[in-house]
């Protein structure tokens, strides 16, 4: 927060956000990944979500891995997104348990979510995440080498 | 694979990748999503990878909660992308262990990959993931509204 210049460009700071910041940002996309805990790993899965009074719904086949793989133990669903115009990325990650939706009230409040899911094809549940913690980072992302990962080959390739 | 007319439009199929079609699509982007588990709950962390030689390498600061995640316990990183012309979207998941890289000739390997972290500052640490298995998944996105959440809101407060 001070005007003095920095010859030695120090790393970027890391902007935590506010809780309100992260459901703002929450609400923004509709594409997280969900990270459960499947047998004895972690898994991801891509999703779509929306944000749903403080809590997070999104639609699942029960017959899929991730179906099954929800219970009692704790998932996390991460969105982020990044703004072309000033390279600021930000990363929110929501914390809790994720209990299927029951009963004609849930199902009928839920429906009204508009709530498509990113993959199609039959998605009969409807899975809520009651978050535990939401956290949120701002964060520059390093232009532009990031993203020319296609470059190594090519530099392994030139000659000495 | 026939071409019957469908009009009841069934859910698209999702085609399972062969694992060399996974390794060209995670050469194809940059930013994956780390899935690790800490403490008593699994997190997720947004992350440049790059492919190196049927593994894949990251960079990090040892500093952060992910530094101090990454041990025994098995890891996940995700990739995913969608072709906006055909609405084809992709997903593929790496499981394996997560282990540093040391010593001389690793780091200079390494430093070889031009490998940016997503999040700039100081990212001290190469990070290796060792595939245990590497699955993907293509299918097609159910457009267009799985992009529309913000839709959610103006149909609740619509009039009855």
């Amino acid at each position: 927060m001070t005007n003095e210049p920095s010859p030695a460009a120090p790393p970027e700071p890391v902007e935590h956000l506010e809780s309100r910041q992260c459901w703002d940002l929450l609400r923004q996309v509709s594409v997280g990944r969900l990270a459960v805990w499947v047998d004895d790993h972690p898994d991801i899965f891509p999703l779509n979500y929306t944000v749903d009074h403080g809590t997070l719904v999104f639609r699942t086949d029960e017959g899929t891995k991730l179906g099954g793989a929800l219970g009692d133990t704790p998932v996390a669903l991460e969105a982020d997104g990044v703004d072309a115009a000033t390279g600021m990325a930000w990363s929110v990650v929501v914390k809790g348990k994720a209990a299927a939706i029951t009963g004609i009230e849930g199902i009928l409040d839920t429906a009204s979510l508009y709530l498509f899911p990113w993959q199609g094809g039959k998605k009969d549940h409807f899975v809520r995440i009651t978050p535990d913690s939401v956290t949120g980072r701002r964060f520059k992302v390093t232009p532009p080498l990031t993203w020319w990962t296609q470059l190594s080959g090519a530099v392994r390739s030139s000659p000495e």
